[in-house]
Parts: structure tokens; C-alpha cells; sequence
């Protein structure tokens, strides 16, 4: 075992000692020290965008996109806005306790399982240094410890934010190692907290598809994948053709680079002829460039349509554009339109739009995805349009939570048997 | 890739189109199914006993301990059971469907989380043939597609089970490869199945130890970790030592193989004098070898006690005996029994006997496992004892399920959302 080895596994059984000490905290307790994080990142700001210049300063000199750099830069308006993320997460109750199954047994045990904490989270993630106030927040008042593996882009940002979040808790009943940074920044560091399997309970990358790919490679520990989207609206033989055409544009181009953001639209040949037209003129005013199969473009050509449009292939009903592009096909058949989508889709989010109830119970039965929308933007799978507060990711996986993982996601059960002197 | 590399993957192909068909049945559909194989099963219990005479007779040959074969045996009686089982699992409610959430977001969406079948499970087993039919019918109960991959000591008696199986399903609405032996006998073909990541949605390994960490060791595939048990049983400063010896002994000798079975006793130093003597000679009555730690052994022999003690080292705190053992220790507090539970248990069931409410209160707020008795026998995690009806496994890990597995714990969610041509 390597020095960084040694040091990530002492760090993970740090972090399962606190877990530990952790799990029977009262909500009161939890939230007491949210609070005191939310007031130190507010009084510390200086410091935490002092280090923040060095990042971004090193990222310069990298030459980072500004796009990317501003996505790194904290200024004092932007800890505010931290601290309050915290402040919101205080208000959402405590999931751990929650009773799900309660009764008395034919023989008398009284059986209850009940929520408890994880244990100890690992958080693999890249980009901004919000992230790493926003998963310690998450996992404190579930009641878990948290790990916390930034990317190194950030690391003078992240070190500084631990700091100030571990001296707030100094002074509160929730154990200081409930946090911490994982030491290290190589990628060997990272492998150390994939490996640490039975020292740490869960593993939860955020970040880009390669990201999530690679720590479902390498790691031993369990991991929940998230949020890769290829996401599909299906527009149907019978669909209200407005809703339709705002409902394309809505999914593909109010926010194009995130994982609930539609891919491929595919349109049932019965309403090809008068739909595309319309959404090939509005998608074009919304600088969406189209990738149409044969059909696609030859109803373009045929309407004389401003948009692009450029030819489909293979590898576009395979890609997560995540940019102003979007995939275009006609069906003949609502099965075919459910073949497609069993074929590319990521198990995200699919939607349909359809005035028939029978062609929408088919559709919601038949489509395998962590959510599945009837007459409504692929963009609404958020934990927070949910109404479920803050969220750590969307889980595109089917063990243990699918969809926009909030609190509740963030903890296991357990059961409760009481009994009187029972034997079997 | 190799031939059965490519075989196997094929199988698990097609299990996969078999999920997506099985998912939408009706609960009417999935229990004709299991009934035409109950039926299949004792109409042509003379192929099944004929196959499974060749398992026999190869057994023999390798050696192999009559109560080994007597596991591996069938019967026409036997199978007469199996079935009876299978008709148990048709008069279970069916998960799929269920709503677990559901309401209306202040935008007038409509939410509902429902429960869905995972799709293609594998499970890797040994030992006894019954396993094939127990493990098929949960799956197609639930809604999901089974990839069965049994030890080869029982090869042709599957082939044989799942031989009558399809042909049963062959008349029904559930598609004949919603249950698939997997191909191959050898390490090669179940190393294929736990590397199939994207074609199998879980693996779940029922057997031994060393079973399941091989499982967990070599798969890519999301695995749910079942049945190691450390399990400890605490006597309390406050028990009532009638109850704790009834208790002790039955979770140690009711059934002393499996994974329920108490391993270690604590007893607290307060009534180590007096509870000792009275559990030794009943834990000898039910020819329990004690291990020991100084106290204990000191404690027996000042009382000449009838029990057989040996020294306990490190090692027994350590093992899950699965025999007529137990190692025992004195404990001089309730935390030094909950930091001992925290080293060496495996999180499957923790005991304590006592007559406090607090003590007991603390107990289970602190204690990490999948289940907690308060004055009732490890033996109880069990899904039947618990209500559940059949179970596919006890799970220890945390994450999806945790405890006994029933058909609940074979499904996944989807979220379904309604709108109005709901934009954001």
C-alpha cells in the first residue's frame, strides 16, 4: 500500500468513526451546525476567495476558457448564495428516523424499519467549488460523513472551504471528520477512495459522462451512476401539435448542456408533414441546428425551412450532444418510436406527447427510464422541480434510487424488531 | 471475446427483450405463468428426478458427504414441494405498479413515482437445485427476466428444471427467455455474466462467503451482497437473565448453519456472575463449544461449569463459526459492547437483551446492522418470520435493500409525470 494509499484509507476510517458518532444525532443537532457552516462561509469569504485566486490564476495560466473560469471564480455575492443553498437545506426535514413499514407480527415481535444514514459518501466531482458545500450539506444533514474528492482545478478553493467548514463544526455536536477532503490530488488519490471498499458505503461521482464512466470502471466501492441523458421526445400521431413544438424547444434549448435536455426528437409519420415544418422554423429561431434523417430533410427542402439541417447518421442517435443540436427522425409506428429509444436511450428521461391516454399508458409502460413525461418538457427532472430541495444528482441507475436523488435517497434501513424473551 | 463470452452475452440479450415484454403483464398473466409451472413441474417430476440421478451419481463419485447429497437430491416429494412453493409466490401481491409518491407540483404537474421491475437479474448460487425454481419464479413474480447461473455439481438437474420451466412458460403471455440457464458450466461463463455491465441490471450471488466475495470481487455488474452473519448477541447490565439464556441458546443452536445464527455473546460485567454459569450449562446442554475470553474462562471454572470452554483469541471475535461454537467475552459497558460490534460485525443482525428502555434506546440508535432485536433471537431476520413471504436473499449491504429481500426489494422506480404541455 502506497503513502497516499495509507493516508485516503486513515481518512475513510476517520470519516466512519464520525459516521458513527453521526448517525444518532437529532435533526436539531444537524441543523444547528448547518448553520454555523452557513454563518462561517459568509464571515470566512475572504479567505475562500483568496485561495479562489490562486485556482483561477493557475487555470489562466492553463489557458482555461473564460467560460470555464468563471464556472471556478467565487466572489463574495456568490458565497452568499452558498451559505443560503446551506440555509435552504436547514428547512428540509430530516429524513433520517422516517418510519416505512410498522406492525405487529402474528407472534407478537413489533417489527419497524426505519431510515438510517449511509454512513460514509464519497463525492467525486469536477468544476465548481460550490459542489463541495453543497455535498457536505447533504450528506451532514442525512446524517452521513462525507469524503469529499474535488478536481485539482479547484483544490486551493475546496481546501480552503473544508477548512472554514471543519472549524464550524469545532464548535457544534457534529464531529469535525464528518468532513474531509480526500488527501491528494493525483489521480491516484481518487483510484485510494474507489478502493476503499467496506471503509467507504457509496460512491457518487458528479460531472461528465467520463467522469462517471471511470469511477464506474475502477471503483470496488458501490457507485451510483448519474446524470448521462439521452433524452427523447416522442411526438405522437396524436399529439396536440403546439404543446408539441414549445415542448421541443423547451427540452432541447432552455438549457442545452444538461443531462434532462432532449436529444432526439422522433415524430410519428402521421403528423410528419404538418409538424416539422413548424418546429424546424421555431427550432431554428432558437439557433438549434437539426440532424434529420432522409424524411427530415426532404420535408425541409419541400418547405423551403430556415433551419439547418444536415444529415443523420448512426452516431447521432448515439450522441449526448449537450450542445444546440438535435437529432431528428420520423417513425411510422409508436412501436418503432419505442424501439428507438430502447435502443439509444440512457434511461434518464423520455417524453411523449400525445392527446391519447391509450397511446400514453403504452408509451409509460413500455419505455424503461428513471422518469417518464406525458405532455411535459424533458427539463423538468430536477430534484428541485420535484419539490424535493436540494438534490446530489439524478441516478440513471436501477439499484437503490433512480431519478433526482434528494435526502431521502441518501440514506439505507433498518430493522427494528422488539421483542419479549422471543426465540423461534 | 470469446465463444461463451459471446453466448452468454447473446443470453443476456435476449433476456433483456424478454424484460421489456414481461414488464407491462398484469399481475393475472405473470401468476397463469407461475401456475403452468408448478403444474409443468410435478406432471414431469420423472425427467427432473432422472436428470438429477446423474448429479447424484457424479457427486458420489467426486466423494462428495452424504448430507451434501442429500441437498443435492430430489425427489418426487421434493419437487412436490418446490411447486408448492411456487404456488405460495402466485398468492403474493404483486409490487409492480405500486405508487410510492404522488401528487400535484404547483405547476399543475402531475407526479407519481410507481414501482417497476429491475429487468434481467442474475443470480449465481449454489448447492441445492430447488434454488433454480425459488429464484425463477421471484423474478418473474416481480417482473424481471432471470439469468440462473448454478454450481455445476447440480448442471443437469437445472438444465432439466429450466428445461420444463420454458416449456411451461411456452403457453403463456411471458416470454419463454424471461428464464435462461446460463451457458457454459465453467468459471469462464459466470466470470461473462458478472462482467455483462449494461446487459444485466443486478447480480445477486446466494451462498457461502467466499461465494459472495468473489461475486462482489470480479463483477461490474451492480451486485447485492446477501447472508454473511456475524451476529452478536448483547446481554444488558438490566437484562432479565431467564429470557437472556432462552435467547442465547436458540440463536446459537435452533440452527447453526445459516446466516441468522448468533456467533459471539457479550455479556455485560454487572451480571457476568451470575449469567455465565446458568447460559455455560445451557449452552453445554445444547452441545455449544464456548470460546472464551479470560473472564469467562475464569467465571466456568470457578463454577465448575459443565461446558466445554476453550481460550478465544482475536480470531474467534473475528469468525463466522457456523457450528456448534460460540465465543463469548465480558464487556465492562454497553459502548465497549457497541465498539466491539462495530469492529467485527457484518451488519446483518445485532441482539440486545434488556429490560431498559434507554439502554436499549442506545442500543439500536448506535448498533450498524440490517437489523436490530431488542430481546428476541438473531434467528428472526428471516423474510418469512418477518412477513414478507418468499425471500430471494438477506441483504448486508446498504444500498437498494437492506435485510431480508422480498419481492419488494426485486423492483426499481420510475417516476410519471403529467402535464399540460408544461414548459419551463
Amino acid at each position: 500500500m502506497s503513502d497516499i494509499e495509507r493516508e485516503v484509507h486513515a481518512a475513510a476510517e476517520r470519516a466512519g468513526d464520525a459516521a458513527a458518532d453521526l448517525a444518532p444525532l437529532s435533526r436539531a443537532a444537524k441543523d444547528a451546525a448547518l448553520t454555523a457552516i452557513a454563518d462561517a462561509l459568509v464571515k470566512r469569504a475572504d479567505e475562500i476567495t483568496a485561495a479562489n485566486a490562486e485556482d483561477v490564476a493557475r487555470a489562466r495560466l492553463d489557458g482555461t476558457s473564460e467560460a470555464m473560469i468563471d464556472r471556478l471564480t467565487l466572489t463574495p455575492r456568490r458565497i452568499e448564495a452558498i451559505a443560503d443553498a446551506v440555509r435552504e437545506i436547514v428547512d428540509l426535514p430530516d429524513p433520517v428516523g422516517e418510519s416505512l413499514r410498522g406492525g405487529v407480527l402474528p407472534n407478537g415481535l413489533d417489527l419497524r424499519q426505519i431510515r438510517v444514514p449511509l454512513g460514509v459518501v464519497g463525492i467525486i466531482y469536477e468544476g465548481r467549488p460550490n459542489v463541495t458545500v453543497d455535498a457536505a450539506a447533504l450528506c451532514l444533514k442525512s446524517g452521513n460523513a462525507a469524503l469529499l474528492r474535488g478536481s485539482s482545478s479547484a483544490y486551493d478553493s475546496n481546501t480552503a472551504i473544508v477548512g472554514v467548514i471543519r472549524d464550524a463544526l469545532a464548535g457544534t455536536e457534529v464531529p469535525v471528520d464528518a468532513v474531509q477532503l480526500v488527501p491528494g490530488r493525483t489521480r491516484e488519490s481518487s483510484l485510494a477512495l474507489m478502493r476503499a471498499r467496506g471503509l467507504v458505503d457509496v460512491l457518487i461521482p458528479r460531472g461528465g459522462g467520463s467522469l462517471i464512466q471511470a469511477v464506474v470502471r475502477d471503483s470496488t466501492v458501490p457507485v451510483i451512476e448519474t446524470g448521462e441523458g439521452l433524452c427523447h421526445v416522442y411526438v405522437d400521431a396524436e399529439a396536440d401539435l403546439d404543446k408539441a413544438v414549445d415542448i421541443t424547444v423547451n427540452a432541447k434549448a432552455q438549457r442545452c448542456s444538461v443531462c434532462n435536455a432532449a436529444e432526439t426528437l422522433l415524430v410519428h409519420e402521421a403528423v410528419a408533414e404538418e409538424f416539422l415544418p413548424r418546429v424546424l422554423t421555431a427550432l431554428a429561431e432558437a439557433d438549434v441546428t437539426v440532424h434529420g434523417d432522409d424524411r427530415v430533410r426532404a420535408i425541409a427542402a419541400a418547405h423551403d425551412s430556415p433551419a439547418t439541417v444536415v444529415e443523420a447518421g448512426e452516431e447521432d442517435w448515439a450522441t449526448e450532444y449537450l450542445s444546440m443540436d438535435l437529432a431528428v427522425r420520423v417513425v411510422p409506428t409508436i412501436d418503432e418510436a419505442l424501439a428507438h429509444i430502447r435502443r439509444y436511450s440512457t434511461k434518464h428521461t423520455e417524453a411523449i406527447i400525445t392527446d391519447s391516454l391509450k397511446a400514453s399508458r403504452y408509451f409509460v409502460s413500455r419505455v424503461d427510464a428513471a422518469a417518464v413525461m406525458i405532455n411535459a418538457s424533458t427539463r423538468f427532472t430536477d430534484g428541485g422541480e420535484f419539490g424535493f430541495g436540494a438534490e446530489i444528482g439524478i441516478s440513471t441507475q436501477k439499484l437503490h434510487a433512480r431519478g433526482p436523488m434528494g435526502l431521502t435517497e441518501m440514506t439505507s434501513t433498518k430493522y427494528i424488531v422488539t421483542g419479549d424473551g422471543h426465540v423461534r
